[in-house]
């Protein structure tokens, strides 16, 4: 088991990745303080491994499980408002642990519900999908979706430790998991070309879930992550890099309908946008956008936005996203590989002449 | 005017006691950082003041306002979905201000909004009763109502800054002045004897709005709260003396459906019920109680529960309060006139010699 650290001071947290956590009692209860617990899964997660969970936690005063319907489009205000109804139901105190066991739907509801409840209660992350292991349980951005926008409603909400069991992704399916690949690919892009660089030499071995290989992607994910955190809890600033691609994959949700494209699928396909982008300024060489095509493609991602999505629509939808600040679109674009920044330049002009390419 | 300050480092805000504060443009666009703006008010205090508010806030890139409906049943999630439906239709960005003017409700539902939206946005109090003056809109307590509990899905949220104006209490009904000056006597009972004995004796002129005496009153009690609140932000331990009454104020306010009694109103009936406990037990002089019956009659509180609670009805509602930990009642009870504490060791036995006689 590798363990990192999330520097937040009083809200630093641990994150355990490694085999078989799930069932390892020591280090759950550790990070479980009162005796009522709220488990919240999925209809998908849960027969799997919510019997072990429960096992860990062992004689509890009070445990509650509820077990969502599975897609992004069940994370919003209505199935948080029934989340509430159950924890209220039974009427866990603000000394309860909330516990989000699944993907990023999961722990981004639970961890939103954790913040709310009675102003706040304990919250762990068990993240079984690896989009959630590398991206979603790390540096407590918890939200629900508005039918108007993705994560518009939510808090800064850090949980009190992650445990990453690698043994969960055997489990998920191959689209899901290639999700997970396009945020790993994208600490490679913002922070660290090294990682890149190694990353397009292992794609086979991450792609036959090698456990060395992917062990290692989730810890330099993981840790690229932690740091960016640490360093801008709430986004301020610097943690902005990690939206890399997000703005124009938001779009791409939004205009299809939460749950159709994997919130990982999106993200492919706007980092893509984004380097060519980068390109279109001069500030990586065209080779790069081949390559990294290329490499999302080996991956099994997209790479192009619907056939139905014009330049008009996208550049509609990114107007309402939460990097917009008085007007003015934000994004985030690499100044080189392995280096992103923010632009707030980038001209309606620039953008039409970017995407109107890609919508054929 | 008068300026306090509630402490909490880089959290820290101005509360600005005064006259005609709410046409003040230099105070409020001191704390107005952007060029949005959502105005949420309710439809008894609108047509009063956001005339002044909207024209101290000049020119405006976009200002939105919501009117809600007036009362405590109206602070829910389904009306905190409507807030967001109008925020995300008119696409504030994050970098958008929310200002809350009205009472406790407006605060409370608007503050809860600001925490939410976009993972937080800029949040400016502006209280137009003397119960939100005086105690919800200091502090950074911000919530909606659950049908099962009141307060119980929230966040702790400080605004930018308080503008109290005190000429808007000209405007406010006489049982919601009275319902306001419960948590004015409140703070005398748990932190400042001299207040307390000061008041009784200022009652007649309280009463009469007189603004010299009205004004001193105001800023002895956001002093007591800022204090403490500066003391344990997030109610770890000494702030929950400001629940004096509270627990069982809940209980009526939960078993009347919310709206029928002001909080003001459970919560003067509360205090005396928690006086009684603490004359119970030794702890004060049972004249005290007679004397703050009618302290409170002559405000015109109310001090007897509704006639059809029972004391068992109390004893359940109290069990879902979120002062409950781990199973445990807390109380905050008065060890003496004029200093509070927190107590986990009342029995059912105790309660029930309390409280039957009084459910008749």
């Amino acid at each position: 088991m590798h363990t990192l650290h999330v520097e937040l001071g009083e809200r630093s947290y641990p994150i355990y990745i490694g085999r078989d956590l799930l069932q390892d009692a020591g280090l759950l209860n550790n990070h479980v303080p009162g005796s009522q617990v709220v488990l919240v899964s999925n209809e998908t997660v849960a027969p799997l491994y919510m019997d072990r969970l429960r096992a860990a936690l062992g004689e509890r005063s009070l445990v509650t499980e509820i077990i969502l319907a599975d897609g992004e489009q069940y994370k919003n205000l209505d199935v948080l408002a029934e989340i509430f109804d159950r924890v209220m139901g039974d009427r866990h105190s603000r000394n309860t642990t909330m516990v989000a066991l699944g993907g990023g739907v999961v722990g981004d509801i639970t961890g939103f519900a954790a913040a709310c409840y009675q102003r706040g209660v304990n919250f762990i992350q068990v993240p079984t999908t690896l989009l959630a292991q590398v991206d979603s349980s790390v540096g407590g951005k918890t939200a629900v979706n508005h039918p108007l926008g993705k994560n518009m409603i939510g808090a800064f909400y850090q949980p009190r430790a992650v445990l990453i069991d690698i043994n969960t992704l055997h489990s998920l399916p191959p689209r899901e998991y290639a999700a997970g690949l396009a945020e790993v690919i994208k600490y490679g892009l913002i922070r660290d070309e090294p990682f890149y660089r190694w990353l397009q030499q292992q794609m086979p071995r991450l792609l036959s879930r090698d456990e060395a290989v992917l062990a290692e992607a989730i810890e330099r994910s993981c840790a690229c992550k932690a740091e960016v955190v640490a360093a801008d809890e709430r986004e301020g600033g610097l943690r902005a890099i990690l939206n890399l691609g997000h703005t124009f994959g938001h779009a791409i949700e939004t205009a299809q309908g939460y749950g159709n494209w994997l919130h990982g699928e999106a993200v492919a396909t706007g980092m893509l946008i984004a380097l060519k982008l980068s390109a279109q300024r001069g500030w990586v060489e065209a080779g790069e956008v081949a390559a990294l095509r290329e490499l999302l493609l080996s991956a099994g991602l997209p790479v192009a936005p619907p056939e139905d999505m014009s330049a008009a629509q996208f550049i509609d939808l990114m107007g309402r996203d939460k990097k917009v600040i008085d007007g003015r679109l934000r994004l985030v674009l690499l100044r080189a590989m392995g280096e992103a920044c923010v632009v707030d330049d980038v001209s309606e002009e620039e953008l039409l002449a970017l995407l109107e390419p890609l919508a054929s």
